[in-house]
């Protein structure tokens, strides 16, 4: 007997209909003679219909209120699932947040999971039954109602499983894992039977949008092995995990593709101490998430300084840069909208050399031009131009024979 | 400075745009100087649409699942009204039944509130705020969130008025008040500027649906001045306090009729001890509520018993009495559905003799035929022909010179 955390968000709970479906599942689950701790978002357009209401009645709600109106979709999610497991003749008893022993900072619409007191699930648990428990939301210390933030759910999920000491927490999604790369731009790509926690924070945060970053970093803090997959058919998923030995004898696990990038180059800038400081500084308070930043070497006492920023803090940027080119001193600055990062992940970079050799050796057997290098222990990122983005997948995908990840490679 | 608690429920609260009008109401009184806590029922059709979705899953959904779905209809509400009134510019808060420290036993689907710790509430009048509260629900000793079950609502706005020592608890209706006679069967009838709990519980019972009785018991037991008014215009409405003297004056403050009730007549019962417990007793194990019971003189050691059933428990009484007739050796039974309650209501009648007279010699003028007689001590109730009944109100509503009775007469 294990103890699993199921956790279903998105088109799994669209409706009534996926609700049995849902059920069917956690009700297998159960009958394989596993306890279940069950998982639920809202369903379907429950959550944008209620935001659509608020805005009805005030264009900027209060946070507090917001998470007030917004914790009721989970609540009619679980209650709604134990009704279908019921009808079932399955034992199954839905808990809101606070009930579940669940609590969090008072940053209403972000807050952050502080604590869990598990002692009611384990009871109900122990009296055989399946408990099925709101995703996305807490109770902070005054006793209010407050909402997780985006991925919610995913980190309730992986919270309670470390609450709980569960054997693992099942991610259902719309997709059926993680893959090597993005199927819609490398039809040869191929889904990964485990990946490691840190290959799947970078791949995250490329934008391979399967698991939000915050849960899979909880689940990495406390040793939870997850798995990826689909509540549409019945083969296992990817999972996630502590990192092995064994993972090493992949060098790469997957590329991603980022085009939701621009580059931004500062042109001449004096090259002394506390310069780039001020500029950065000055990114970070106009709230401008900086991700590659790459400087020149020195020319007559002056340097280049090209970072990346995301699209849509473009406007932003310009702003906070147009402001200090004099104050620094520098020439200008430009904004390159047109590129596209790639990058390739792996935990076995660790202990192989030659690994950005054979990267870009590959690109440039295809005249792929690579303007910026950034890298890190597990992960190498280039910028290109962006029209060359998914054949630098696809290129890359090849080089390092990516379609047979799953069979251990030397 | 007063204490008000103010109750929107159904039409009050339909949309988006009811909100804004119940929170003008709610700011006004506020600006008066007052200090105001609201109680919301669930919007519009939200309570039926989410019974329907519980429907699709489960033909018979668990009755604290059923809570646990139906109780985030009202917190919808109260978060909607605290952002409207942010949106003017007024301090709000909105809470949920349990966080307002209402305590409730564990009958789900009907429970009964046990107890009320209004600290909190206190304290957020206190810092100047309006008080939004859950109307329908509370907390059980095992921490499950319970509804109230019928007019639920009322019922928690008089029991947050008692423990608040409130000056007055508002209910705001469809209807502007309490009338003399439902002004459809009397267009004479006129609103009555107050009532005493026990008429208005003797109306409520008659199928006047203004209030429910639970909330009139409630708020007789600890003396809550209740108002029962709309929100559509800005008029007083009717109150319904303690008794007192003066309201002795008139006589009679109401007429009702029900025409949802039946007559059913056991046919020469033995008349020996016991035979009607055993009726009684079957029709009460059946669940059937029964109401005028009327037993004739006895003849030839035979007699009959009458009495009569709401309409839709006649099949559960057919059931019941059917079963009986042989055992308890009567001759039959016969069940008339074309009768009407005709009552009048007034606490005057303690200190007035002729009441009765007065009553069916009004009746007898216009031919009209009396066929059962109960009588309590500030109520007279008669069964006639169901066709006649609007008649009997509007000859009854004129000898009792309804329309004259906010003037008191002697």
């Amino acid at each position: 007997m294990a103890l699993f955390v199921q956790k279903f968000g998105g088109s799994s709970v669209a409706d009534a209909e996926c609700m049995q479906r849902v059920a069917q599942r956690v009700y297998d689950t159960r009958a394989e003679g596993h306890e279940v701790v069950v998982v639920l978002s809202a369903m379907g357009k429950t959550t944008d219909n209620l935001i659509q209401l608020a805005r009805q009645v005030n264009a900027q709600p209060d946070e507090r209120e917001m998470d007030m109106l917004l914790s009721t979709g989970e609540q009619v999610s679980v209650s709604i699932l134990a009704m279908a497991l019921h009808a079932m003749g399955a034992e199954a008893v839905s808990l809101t947040g606070p009930q579940a022993g669940i609590s969090t900072d008072t940053a209403h619409t972000k807050a952050k999971i502080t604590d869990i007191q598990p002692q009611r699930i384990r009871e109900q648990l122990d009296r055989g039954r399946i408990v099925i428990v709101c995703g996305f939301q807490g109770l902070t210390p005054t006793h209010d109602i407050a909402t997780l933030g985006r991925g919610g759910s995913d980190t309730t999920a992986v919270a309670l499983a470390a609450a709980l000491q569960a054997d693992r927490c099942q991610i259902f999604t719309d997709v059926d894992g993680v893959y090597t790369a993005d199927p819609r731009q490398v039809p040869q790509a191929s889904k990964l039977d485990c990946i490691a926690y840190d290959e799947m924070l970078e791949l995250a945060s490329l934008g391979a949008k399967v698991l939000q970053s915050r849960s899979v970093e909880f689940a990495k803090k406390y040793h939870v092995e997850l798995e990826v997959l689909t509540s549409f058919d019945r083969r296992p998923g990817t999972i996630v995990k502590d990192e092995v030995t064994e993972m090493e004898h992949i060098i790469v696990r997957g590329v991603a593709a980022d085009k939701n990038q621009a580059k931004v180059t500062i042109q001449h800038v004096p090259d002394r101490p506390g310069v780039a400081a001020r500029l950065f500084k000055e990114l970070a308070a106009a709230n401008v998430n900086v991700d590659m930043i790459v400087q020149n070497v020195s020319e007559k006492g002056q340097t280049d300084i090209s970072f990346t920023v995301p699209l849509d803090e473009v406007n932003r940027t310009r702003t906070a840069v147009d402001g200090l080119i004099e104050e620094i001193g520098a020439a200008g600055a430009f904004y390159d909208v047109d590129i596209a990062k790639i990058s390739i992940v792996g935990v076995g970079m660790r202990s192989h050399s030659g690994v950005a050799f054979r990267m870009f050796d590959a690109l440039s057997a295809h005249k792929i031009n690579v303007e910026m290098i950034s890298t890190s222990e597990i992960k190498i990122s280039v910028v290109i131009r962006s029209a060359y983005a998914d054949q630098a997948v696809q290129v890359l995908h090849a080089a390092f024979e990516l379609d047979k990840v799953n069979e251990p490679v030397s």
